[in-house]
């Protein structure tokens, strides 16, 4: 590469070189030409080409940061995934814009989303040591509502009315909004609260939020889902419908059968039979007088549980699998073209096919205000790959690969202690390879093993349960020691920051700290943290690292975790509106011996029965399960989830309201089922790819390379970094250059001509992806490129439109 | 091609041509040139050469004779995928393979097997009407065992001793087999049965079956799984015994929750917990004294339930895609081989690149003996691709692909009626294009959609129960006609060949006959009949027509219906050695009132319990899942699969016997946790792949193309008819030509020069695969050549070996 041509031009290109393409942004300051009209952007003449005019050459400026920022905004748009047609128009759409995206207005827009939520544990039924007065809550709503109403006001601003009333969440959340703020002015002024089960659309606000785009994707696949699911769900149904015609002319002249005396009960029955919650009970009466009936109960369940059902899984498998990959080339694309976009601002009338360091540097100023110098060059060297002074389009296209990387230099030394005097040295060195001999880790696992069977035999011995005692078991101290040495050993061996980039050293470390905390608890008697001397057998998970599939499946468990968590967060967002609805209608319904007149009336029970000569209480706990506070419901909700058992909680509700409560619970049921298909598509299929990736591309999957993620490597030659301080200092202007300083004193420290920086990230799904659908990608781009390059000139406006197909359709 | 060299070659062949390599049957007869070593039986001198000798001749077609049938066992071989080095060896071996090949051996041996099997019925918990004397049974089981013992004769004859010994599963077999033998005579000694767990082992009889190969195919894939389930159930149980020492650490105080009273119960209640079916009461004493509590119960189910029991099924799935198509790729290189070894027998000295008709039609009569000369002459035709006179060993390989071809000559007329006369014609083409037309459909599904409608409404009214009476309902009538004229019509219209070929057609018409012979049940009042009437509602499954998706999924679930029935049938195998061992050790231990110290008295109870001021009877109808017989045993196991409740059985048993019985109950749930898996997944699987191959294949599911099946044309001309009409009466000396005669009646009366025939069979899963797997067969292919057939010499005697690798590991 010539270094010194990148630098040549730069000079010159500062001060001549106008922009190709004019932001729409700039017009809207300086409207002196006339051409205000932002159809007529590319043809905007320069309000002055003379290179000597200083208000000319200040005017000019101010149009490439313009640029830039506009630039910057394309990149994020492509980034996290926005439409372009939401992309500001204006100079007063930018500052809204801006505002909107800075992540204070994040923060405040998730606390308020929060905040409503969690308002109904201080309403109506409220939690009992949460309750606030009618007053005070009805006007937190409202200033919670107030702040909502003026986000949607910066949004409108941004947006512009027109593009606002087109998009459809944002409308939906105005039209909740108002709806919300009606009630909660109706609640202040009656000083009561009313049926509000509009409450339940409170999630709206939290999933509108910028920091759960991950939610709003969940939701997004759960609905595209949906069609294939219904069709299914609708085969059930019927066959459901089938059997509860024949089981209740089957079994209906049985008068001790109640599950089949009428149709509804009929397909009660058999709606609940599905979940298998009331298997075998629902058989006893009609098996105790024929035998044969049994095979009615296996012919249904046998279509019914395990061919539907797993058709069922095999569908939204099969539609979430297409699902994804559509997902990834629309993401794909639309970054693609959030890059062109970029680049056709930042390319200059002069050089029409480049992008120069000055140019870049002033884009990654608004697209990373934090980045040093030093990286945003280190990046650009990165992006590089022609060797060209410039950046081309297609070296442009790598910029979202290349923008997270965190760059270093290479290390000289090896170890931490590297450069410790010779005796330390000689002390350390023997303790890392200890620390790192197979020796060393078999013995600790054998003394997890030796542990966990000592708390198995000690546990088991304590057969009268637990007893609190001040004395702290020795063999505590003792193990407890032995791991603390490992820990000391490991840290001084492999150096805090090698030992803490490893997950199962943070695992360890935080196990033998929490088993610290245990022992001080117990020495000091605090009885509310004795829970933690009970976490001390996480510790035998470590036994797990032994074998090489457990390796795997752990880590994909870590890979997979915040997506399930996303997919949690899902979870109770329908749990809470769920919540809501039966706070509204069930809350109090529920209570010891309410449900005397109901089939299930035993669990509910809490009387002293005489059996024979002995008198017990009988004490059913189903009382538990209600929907009286928020709380309540939510865990009666996960009840229902887990389904076992769940008719009760639902006969029990019904016998004290009416039977269209029913609907409710098998309409729960049928959105948890959908919502755990979901999830259950997600596993396998997250799994399956990691395990066709490991296939295709040979590798095991604990290689240490995958461990180290995406690496990119830059050579800087000591000419090339003085060159770059100087054209910062001097053409750019630049005042804090530290860390630039600090890599001329590195390299001339190391006493080589140049040093290799090695630029880091983890690996992502994105790349997984990029690697498996390699050849299926090339085709994507020629489509993409057909559809959409046709003429240099039209491309823009296409992508501009809201409805421009793929790319929109999916984000 | 030219027809005529076909024949040419074959008259000079037939009295020439000597094989270039012969049966390993023939030296045997003739052993005059010691010759007897199977190793150097290509350079066996054949007895004599001169053309003219008549002895010579006759031994040379005897030869001949020896290598068609060698060549047929091959391709048998290939067919059943039944190893290489079984392969019989010698005369007497062949003779003992033909036995033990023919369907009569293949019968009896099914039937022995089930006799054995059934007569768990009759011994000791016998069902109470199949009951039999000691001796009776005793004897039935010997002259059973007797007859495997014969079986096992005739294999041990063909296999020769040293094969015999080596080939596990016919091992297995004479051990159990002499085990079962010396019990059977015990019993009969003592004419009492004894303790016999070892009946578990019967099914082992079954699955050697020749017809049982499915399910043979099915416990290896369970096998094969087996490994990596196994890790991930070991995590499962792991976190099992660590959340059982927390719980137990955290609720034992609690002296009502006896879910967690000793570590022993901590680690039962979780097990069942794993299995959710004593969620939520064992949650219940702890949520009732501190509300936080359940937040242990729902991280416990949140990681086993949902993340690690789906990790399972993930972790198979992948297994079972995997094991899928190696077993695919080991069967076809499995044939393909066996097609070389069939094909080196067939070629002969002077042609040894070519297969003529003359050995073909000898080889088919030893392979399908039943084969009409006509079709053995299509086959030959529509193997022979490149149009020279013999079949090359490329145009051999497609052997298995045309020999299940059914064969017909294209119909000239479109409609059965065509040949009628002219006003018939008129009336029947009438109604076939009323029976064909969208409206006729459409107010079909209409009639149907009402009569669904009007039994639902009707059901519903029978609120007290429906009433057996003799009145026919004039609804039931009416619909019943209106299905009668619609089948009449469609018989008409479509002719019974076309009706009956169609699935959806065969479904309308049964249901529609059984809801006759309901009619004629009601009106004659035979009232075990009754329950075809209740069969009526079926019909409606027709509605299911209407949409793409659910003909896709009916479809499928046709498709996979002999797998799901193996699957069936797998299960069933373990559901009767479980069964076997639960009687012998709980039989007659359940009964009313049987376990009031267990802590699921309730369900067992049978008394009259005094609420408040009424008395009822509480019947816990749990003692009839009971190990009384094998019938109720079946039932009792159904119930532990379907595993809700699954619990109160277990604690029965329990409290009964000693707490060793868990085992059992733990083990079973395990058990069918893996055959449940297995199901799942290969639903999955046929699913996926199912979608994938019409996506791949850019044809819609339902195209009339692949309802035909796979479909070969071969166009035969006039004079060719005649030449092999020749053929075969002059020089093969065939007396039955009535096949081939009526061809050549059937071309003359057609008028035309020439005839085409259409072989059809239906595509099969195989069809499918190859298309899907397209470029991978050729690697496989070529990669099979490399390590196959490096000298042409070397070949024969790699797969002959009994562990020569891929092809032997899976069959």
């Amino acid at each position: 590469m010539d270094i010194s041509s990148t630098f040549d031009n730069m000079d010159t290109g500062l001060t001549q070189d106008r922009p190709v393409q004019m932001s729409s942004f700039y017009k809207e300051i300086e409207p002196v030409d006339g051409a205000g009209n932002h159809d007529v952007v590319n043809n905007v003449t320069i309000p002055a080409s003379g290179a000597s005019d200083p208000r000319a050459q200040n005017s000019l400026q101010q149009s490439w940061e313009m640029n830039f920022q506009e630039a910057a905004i394309y990149l994020q748009e492509g980034e996290n995934n926005d439409k372009f047609f939401t992309h500001p128009r204006s100079a007063h759409a930018l500052s809204a814009y801006l505002f909107a995206h800075s992540h204070l207005f994040y923060v405040v827009e998730l606390l308020t989303a929060v905040l409503l939520m969690l308002l109904s544990l201080s309403e109506a039924p409220a939690v009992p040591f949460l309750r606030l007065d009618v007053y005070v809550h009805a006007t937190l709503e409202l200033l919670a509502l107030v702040m909502v109403a003026f986000e949607l006001c910066m949004k409108l601003r941004w947006l512009g009315f027109h593009t606002f009333i087109r998009h459809k969440r944002t409308m939906v959340k105005t039209s909740v909004l108002f709806i919300q703020f009606i009630e909660a002015i109706v609640v202040l002024v009656r000083q009561t609260s009313h049926l509000r089960v509009t409450r339940a659309l409170r999630p709206i606000f939290l999933v509108d939020c910028r920091y759960c785009g991950a939610v709003r994707r969940n939701l997004r696949q759960i609905f595209q889902s949906l069609p294939p699911f219904i069709d299914i769900l609708l085969l059930l149904l019927f066959f459901m419908v089938i059997f509860a015609i024949l089981g209740f002319c089957l079994f209906s002249a049985n008068t001790a059968d109640h599950y089949f005396s009428t149709l509804e009960n009929s397909i009660v029955s058999l709606f609940v039979l599905l979940t298998t919650a009331n298997f075998p009970d629902v058989m006893m009466p009609a098996y105790s007088k024929n035998r044969w009936s049994c095979i009615f109960f296996i012919v249904y369940l046998s279509i019914e549980l395990y061919f539907i059902m797993n058709l069922l899984l095999a569908v939204v498998f099969d539609t979430f699998n297409g699902v994804e990959k559509m997902k990834f080339k629309s993401l794909l694309l639309h970054k693609r073209s959030a890059i062109e976009h970029a680049f056709q601002l930042l390319v200059s009338r002069q050089r029409p096919d480049g992008v120069s360091l000055k140019q870049f540097d002033g884009l990654m100023r608004f697209y990373h205000p934090r980045m040093t110098p030093r990286d945003r060059f280190l990046t650009f060297k990165a992006l590089n790959h022609s060797g060209a002074p410039m950046l081309s389009l297609q070296d442009f296209y790598k910029f979202y690969e290349v923008i997270g990387l965190k760059w270093k230099a290479r290390r000289s030394g090896e170890h931490w202690f590297d450069d410790l005097p010779r005796t330390a040295l000689l002390i350390f060195k023997g303790i890392n390879l200890l620390v790192k001999s197979k020796a060393f880790q078999y013995a600790m696992y054998l003394v997890v093993a030796v542990n966990g069977i000592w708390i198995l035999v000690e546990t088991n011995m304590l057969n009268d349960g637990i007893s609190w005692t001040r004395v702290v078991p020795w063999s505590y101290i003792i193990f407890l020691t032995i791991y603390g040495i490992e820990v000391l050993l490991k840290i001084t061996g492999l150096g805090p920051i090698t030992y803490f980039s490893s997950g199962w050293n943070l695992f360890d470390f935080s196990v033998t700290v929490f088993a610290f905390l245990g022992l001080i608890a117990l020495a000091f008697d605090m009885e509310p943290f004795y829970f933690i001397v009970v976490l001390r057998p996480l510790q035998l998970l470590r036994l797990f690292k032994i074998k090489q599939r457990y390796r795997n499946v752990l880590d994909t468990m870590f890979e997979l975790f915040p997506r399930m968590a996303s997919l949690g967060l899902t979870l109770i967002i329908f749990y809470y509106s769920f919540a809501i609805v039966g706070m509204e209608f069930f809350a109090d319904v529920i209570y010891p011996n309410c449900c005397d007149n109901s089939t299930v009336a035993a669990s509910y029970r809490q009387i002293n029965v005489t059996t024979g000569n002995r008198t017990e209480l009988q004490e059913g706990y189903y009382y538990l399960n209600n929907f009286n506070n928020i709380l309540s419901s939510f865990v009666t909700l996960f009840e229902l989830t887990v389904v076992n058992n769940w008719y009760i909680t639902m006969e029990g509700v019904t016998s004290q309201t009416t039977h269209w409560s029913r609907l409710y619970f098998m309409t729960f049921y049928i959105v948890t089922m959908v919502v755990m298909t979901i999830i259950v598509a997600f596993i396998l299929d997250a799994f399956v790819f990691r395990m066709n990736y490991s296939r295709k591309n040979r590798e095991p999957l604990d290689d240490p390379e995958d461990e180290k993620g995406i690496v990119f490597e830059t050579e800087v030659s000591q000419t090339e970094a003085l060159q770059t301080l100087d054209f910062y200092k001097h053409t750019l202007g630049v005042t804090n250059l530290t860390s630039l300083q600090d890599m001329c004193v590195a390299l001339e420290r190391s006493g080589q001509t140049s040093l290799v920086f090695l630029g880091r990230r983890s690996r992502t799904k994105s790349d997984l992806s990029m690697k498996m659908y390699e050849e299926e990608i090339q085709e994507w781009y020629e489509e993409y490129s057909r559809t959409n390059l046709q003429t240099d000139g039209t491309f823009h406006r296409e992508l501009d439109s809201p409805d421009a197909g793929a790319t929109n359709s999916i984000n």
